[in-house]
């Protein structure tokens, strides 16, 4: 197997700047059948980065790096490595020329600072770089390789998916990784664990193929997530499909879509093919539900519209809400959730209504209705279904769940 | 110096969920006065885990650690310390108890694995979670801290906050860092940068002040921070308070808000002083701007109703939209935001009122009308403001400036 490992260089990543080159480069690693072992990232300081260095390429057989690669003072990431491999930087004429022209086309002056960037290690090889004066260095170091990259994703990413991964496809024996991933809503991550236990033991590690089994906890969802690791792409795609059909029988209707699968967007699809609409009275949710189901393109093919009652007045006026069932149950009852769902249904002439209402806090909670008491109902013409749940968080999180719970209970009919 | 470094678990965190925690706690330790000297990032693999424990502790005086105190068999953090630390797990009782809380106050049954949670090293002095199962502990070892929290940020933030600082504070000698930040929606940075330079110029490292100006580019909202560090509190707080008045005095109304405040929270607490409410009429934000609006809690003080017409149907029924004028102008127009923002005024009774009628995309779009147009209108009972903007971006992006947008309308009204 190739190790590969990540150096992310800049202090602004230690600060306040959130490293999304990560996680492109993961992705794409993936493409090649590689994956990141390790990322570490440093500040703009000498001694770190020659350490991450020294510690990195003693340990991986890859090391890639971004950032530090500009023309100015905090930009060390040539210097360190050429101490580290104690290999001198040497001044390319083509670089230099590259660099100027990428400031002809700017119609800039080049400031003379930006001469640096023309010096690569010894015997690098450089990686002319289009969108940007940083230019890439691949770098052998006996059976070691390091890749040395500007942080800027638009500069970086070109740079990674040409010259980068075709020199890792012609120098490293690699594979391919292909990955499924389930996702469910609404259950503990324990309860998953156990259920799939029989296919995970069954399916780990084949003699012909490496699969890689993971669950992991978002906020409110959880994923399934098989990968697996080989060189006959056919073998395992048939192979990945066994296993995706072996955890959906075992997870049953729990799976509520893969891989990009949102339950907005699942909620959707289904609606889609039955050439239904749908329409939502919230109140504790505020319009996130509604939100949820417009952040799907195409979505006014199905939805109508959506009402969010934070009064008992616009309850009455908007959805027919009855005043004596205000008054002996409360706005935070299962009585006023149906009355929400008949009033949403009947006015807005869709085929599915949901009604929201409940008590996100962080005040409002009651010994009989604490905070996270939440009421659903889902109706059609001809039926009526509700629920109610407790559910823990702050006032974000009460809502998260609430609306994601609600287009949960409308997959669950198709 | 303290010399701090940050260990995150989780082979998610390597192939597909952004490790939002990393400047959370970056954030959080800057209050003691500390700063982050290297990030490591590995998967849930022993080898790895304990390896990076090894280098960590013999190179910084504290190790944070976040992720693998989970239940299932992919969470190691635990034995992987004592491992390296030579120092076995012990049962705890309280901590037991206090998990099996957290499960009856969700009426949910414990999973058998969640035992495995109520183990630390032994002499660690526990943190429980109020908001999860997994407790946090503080281990010390010779002269070095390391403290091991859970992965996700609602159940690691109240224990960083509360045991973990104080621990800190009280066992390192620690200065002081304090900032203020200013938020400004809808400015390009160049425009800020601008304006503030004669500010940072004249402020820009006193000689008993160390003073750092930042500006950072989010997705639609600039921040301009100022961070200060010292040892007199007094002293830091009173030039920090005078730093913010004359950046307040060059930045003008487009300063919406500082530090916590958000564009809702701050129209919520407008509108509580001045005892008025509001509501809301979307087309192509389909909810967000409730939802934003609702995200503040207290909002059902001033929030009075939102409607969500998806459909010229919905348009006409619940705003009186007349159909001559959807003919006429079309529903994406700034005849039809007037008309939506006079319906739902009417209809709500409320002081003031918001419509917003857009292009969200990825269809849609026309050459007189493309993506990202959006048309709005701010109506209270004696007048009328209409305004349309051409934003540009994915479809979540364009339902996210609008919102904002509107928001910051309504703020500068006041």
């Amino acid at each position: 197997m190739v190790r590969v490992e990540l150096l992310c260089f800049g202090t602004e990543l230690l600060v306040n700047k959130v490293n999304s080159n990560l996680l492109i480069i993961a992705d794409r690693l993936e493409t090649v059948g590689f994956s990141l072992s390790r990322v570490t990232t440093v500040g703009d300081e000498k001694k770190e980065i020659e350490h991450s260095f020294r510690e990195a390429i003693k340990r991986s057989d890859i090391v890639l790096t971004c950032g530090g690669l500009g023309p100015t003072f905090d930009d060390l990431t040539r210097e360190c490595l050429s101490k580290v491999l104690k290999r001198p930087l040497q001044y390319k004429r083509e670089i230099f020329e590259q660099i100027q022209e990428q400031f002809k086309t700017a119609r800039a002056k080049m400031p003379a600072e930006n001469k640096r960037q023309a010096y690569i290690l010894k015997d690098a090889i450089p990686i002319l770089n289009k969108c940007g004066t940083a230019p890439g260095q691949i770098i052998s170091a006996g059976k070691k390789c390091i890749v040395l990259l500007p942080g800027p994703a638009r500069e970086l990413l070109p740079m990674l998916d040409g010259a980068v991964l075709d020199y890792f496809k012609k120098n490293f024996s690699v594979g391919y990784r292909l990955k499924v991933i389930l996702h469910i809503f609404g259950k503990p991550e324990s309860e998953i664990d156990e259920k799939i236990e029989p296919v995970v033991r069954k399916n780990w590690n084949l003699k012909d193929l490496k699969v890689i089994f993971e669950i992991l906890a978002h906020k409110h969802i959880i994923d399934v997530c098989v990968f697996t690791q080989g060189r006959t792409k056919e073998l395992m795609d048939a192979h990945l499909f066994k296993i995706k059909l072996a955890l959906k029988k075992v997870l049953g209707d729990d799976v509520y879509g893969e891989n990009e699968e949102t339950l907005e967007s699942v909620v959707g699809f289904l609606l889609n093919r039955r050439g239904e609409t749908l329409s939502v009275a919230e109140s504790c949710t505020g319009g996130l539900l509604a939100n949820k189901i417009t952040d799907v393109p195409g979505s006014s093919n199905y939805f109508k519209e959506g009402v969010v009652v934070y009064s008992n007045e616009s309850k009455i006026r908007l959805l027919d809400v009855k005043k004596k069932t205000l008054d002996r149950f409360g706005a935070v009852s299962k009585e006023i959730s149906e009355e929400m769902a008949r009033g949403i249904l009947k006015r807005s002439k869709s085929d599915w209504a949901i009604s929201i209402t409940g008590i996100a806090g962080p005040t409002g909670g009651t010994a009989a209705k604490p905070v996270g008491t939440v009421f659903f109902t889902l109706a059609n013409k001809k039926q009526l279904f509700s629920a109610h749940r407790y559910f823990t968080g702050n006032r974000n999180e009460i809502k998260e769940k609430s609306a994601l719970f609600a287009l949960d209970l409308l997959r669950r009919q198709f």
